[in-house]
């Protein structure tokens, strides 16, 4: 049997669909991961631009947007697991150029900045909760990279049992293998996987 | 550039090393996962006979094991968002042969039995602080599937701040596609991965 | 100035309110409570008896409702601080008596009864997630002992960005000054405090 | 019965000690603690001076030492259940004179310092991973106000399962029944609590 048939089989990757308020998160997407010479690969710049008509769509709505960044101390104090891992992270420091939301999605005043020293956004942010207080019930994910903290982000945003999408065409990772094979696993378990004007339409009949 | 090209040009893909004590994480190795017609795959049960001897190691040594299973209410009741994806997940109830555990890993008193709704153990569950006040730094973690809850334990393990080995032999998938894939997100960003034999000879010397 | 003119001089003690859909927590009413040779004390059997028309309002208006029982491990394996700082806990197992939800306020299928071996009906539980997963955005708050697990409890529901209401004669402790004491601090921080009927009222009319 | 006798009766109050590895957790000693007419109270101040020297005992044994702020967005955007309780908190931002910890008690390079928007040091902070890594197993609570962020943090410290000490005159409140009240509550259930030379006496022997 082919991966599809077997996940077919064993009765995987049904919608969980969308509900009464959709919340807008877009991971990381920073000056750092848009540069392939620090963290970034060839589709996180085109996932940005793709990202620029959503993220109006959720503004003209009103409905909550919550932006991450990755951000350590500059002292070495929150020196963490994930840097023994990934040592280059604990440059994406509050005021480092490559720690910057890039310009064409920097956030409007009562948009959500939570910074993050993990792969979720939802790890010890108390995202969940400001969602929550916001009406959220489905966590629109976007931003990058696919197979790290947009992964962890969708896992901890089904965990939390919010409904999830995806933006596939917003989505971007360093190579395109793991973009492929982590949408393939989010798509069966964890989020409904969908482009963006497909995603946009269903928010404007909703 | 190749995949592998990529990530070490970034810098990822380092150790995290084996800190003073291990305790080993034993994830979902229940019947219904070895079973094909149920939630399972070809190399599952191949999993389950090379954790023996590891589960032994640990047994010997005396380090804090915790097994989980899933397990929801016969009622209906923790029905989530998890249950929308995969619906026949709701039929691993406390009583149900395929949420059991495989009788060759049977928990011993002294072990943790954790039951779960969701993909990682870590996730509303307390492993955290159950394995902490034990006094073990670095999770071992094996069972199955490789992309579904071993990636999500393997990414909260090393969220709070554990260092993590994946035993690659010992953790297993539906289908290899998946399985591969995960192995070689898990291994450039979050955990050590190693095959049994290797990380004994270490539990060995440490 | 008396401890209240402090507090209103600080704009503390304002009220959260109610939001659009309430959801009942007991916590911890279980026999071991009602026993004042167990964990108990004279207000617990009181408390009890007044949450029964409180539980059928939210039964028959087909509201969520979650019981909590404090269940350690029959072999030890669950020990944690909470038991060193109160040993007797830890006969509080699955089967033992005391650890049985009293009769009269046992739980219907369909109700969420869950399992803590901590104080907050919160931590490491996911009851978070069921109560917003079913529309809850206001947690009421019940059980017993005010000055412990409703504490706790009460604290963690606020934090969860949940409106948080304590029914102060559907509340128990030991001893009188530490209810009293912590349903001051509750009303002043974190939770809106009231009677039973006046809550009822409100519901009515919600 | 006394109170107290009823606790000794029911087997409460038993002492968790000290671990391994002492962490020191100072709670919002900031500006606006011990101003009178923001949140503070009387005893704050003198329990900022005698903090001091512990401070001092922490920092010459190189033990973790973090430092926590109450710190809302400026422009409202992380508006919480806790300020409609409370609202002049949402006051407390980044560049607030009130929001500043005490000069004497100021950080230094490699101390934590968590910005928080909740009562407990550990609710959606990373604290407890932070701690860990760092092989804490005791957290010594010192800070304010004793009925609120102390009490919080102490319940939090205890089930994410630290031992758990609080330095009685180094807490301090807006008022002396709140802080003599919940002295007695964590005494009895979840930490140890005792004067500071006493403590500065065992991390000297331990």
């Amino acid at each position: 049997m082919s991966r599809e048939d077997i996940y077919r089989h064993q009765n995987f990757g049904q919608s969980s669909g969308i509900g009464a308020r959709c919340g807008l998160v877009l991971v990381d997407f920073v000056n750092g991961f848009v540069d392939e010479d620090a963290f970034g690969g060839p589709h996180i710049a085109a996932a940005v631009e793709r990202t620029g008509p959503l993220l109006d769509a959720f503004r003209s709505r009103e409905l909550p947007i919550a932006h991450t960044r990755v951000v350590f101390a500059d002292d070495g104090s929150q020196r963490n697991v994930f840097c023994m891992k990934v040592p280059s992270l604990s440059k994406l420091t509050e005021t480092a150029a490559v720690s910057q939301i890039v310009p064409s999605l920097a956030p409007r005043p009562g948009e959500h900045v939570l910074r993050k020293t993990s792969a979720s956004a939802f790890f010890s942010t108390g995202l969940s909760h400001w969602l929550r207080l916001r009406g959220v019930d489905t966590a629109v994910v976007v931003g990058c990279t696919t197979s790290g903290c947009i992964r962890a982000t969708v896992i901890d945003a089904m965990q939390h049992d919010f409904r999830t999408v995806v933006i596939e065409d917003c989505v971007g990772d360093r190579a395109i293998e793991p973009h492929e094979a982590n949408l393939f696993d989010m798509r069966q378990k964890y989020a409904d996987v969908m482009p963006r004007d497909a995603f946009i339409s269903l928010l404007a009949k909703g």
